[in-house]
């Protein structure tokens, strides 16, 4: 698969051999994560939110209630920034400089494109598919209220940027007989035992 | 504690009973975090940049090179926004509207002060402390060299929200016999065993 034509503005250059522009890698980064963190300009100035998305080949999809701030806001156009971090170790040098964090992250640049209502309920699917497969069809398909309530909005993969960091820590070499253990310590995100659940909604 | 006294404009609004100002809560989620999402109006519009962070009592404390982007923006007191959250479950409904996920998230608006020389070998410990306690005792201490490149930058926890779901899916009361298992699926973070690192820097 080509390389993203990532804008010049947004390729990494601290570290550049962390940037990444591989079609393969920032797919499996994006399919890999649940959580984006969206960047947009609201009333009152910058605002990270955490979102539920899903990756619909070469775009991403968000979505939420049709009257949230965020949709009034990004539903118009407005510029957006979407990142993805997968957290994968702790990482021991022995000077405290040189400690750091393996990840995997994407940032993508762009704009939410709203759906129409006839793509809304396949859109919606795939959402229900990412928490588990095969869900969509076996769940309560959304009743027309609910589709109306809840927007899709579309981001194209265009303007997009993996960052990596793996391996051990980087110590400089006059300190390599520094007398302490220096090594990764791995984090990983696993799934516990589900736990099921038969009260209704409260209100 | 006492709540914190966060703008209107970025309190909690839909689903208002999951917005939570108390500061114990806030900390817990803080402290139990290592990577924010940092939202800010860089020269292309807005950025949401996965950076390491470490609580510093009613301040959060961000680090990185002194020549970086990030620095050259926050350095100068604009403004940002910065959210932690951790993914805490899935949630599966009898209908596909109400699947959901448990979290708890932090976000903070302000701006980044920069720490004056003399405070900075205090502030770095802090982050090799959150690494592995007792860490900044052991490690090889940052020169003079280290100290210069690294900027750091305090945002006071004054105008700051948490938002949390939990428990099981709200599922309407007529859909109570759909025939599927529905419940969570909690998701945990983990430390796996750590792998030592014996190689020094390549370049």
């Amino acid at each position: 698969m080509s390389d993203y034509e990532t804008a010049a503005a947004h390729r990494v250059r601290q570290v550049a051999n962390r940037g990444c522009y591989d079609r393969e890698t920032v797919h499996a980064i994006l399919d890999a994560g649940f959580v984006a963190h969206v960047a947009f300009v609201g009333e009152t100035g910058p605002v990270a939110l955490p979102m539920f998305y899903v990756r619909d080949g070469e775009s991403v999809l968000l979505h939420g209630s049709r009257k949230s701030r965020f949709m009034r806001v990004l539903g118009t156009g407005a510029p957006l920034c979407l990142t993805v971090t997968l957290l994968d170790g702790l990482v021991l040098a022995r000077s405290a400089f040189h400690h750091s964090m393996n990840y995997r992250s994407v940032m993508v640049h762009g704009v939410g494109i709203s759906l129409p209502a006839d793509e809304k309920p396949a859109a919606l699917d795939l959402f229900t598919e990412r928490v588990m497969r095969g869900r969509s069809r076996e769940a309560r398909a959304p009743n027309a209220q609910e589709l109306k309530a809840t927007e899709v909005l579309r981001v194209a993969l265009v303007d997009v940027v993996a960052k990596l960091r793996e391996g051990g820590p980087n110590d400089d070499a006059e300190d390599m007989n520094w007398p302490i253990w220096a090594g990764v310590i791995p984090i990983e995100q696993r799934m516990g035992e589900p736990v099921e659940w038969r009260a209704p909604k409260a209100s």
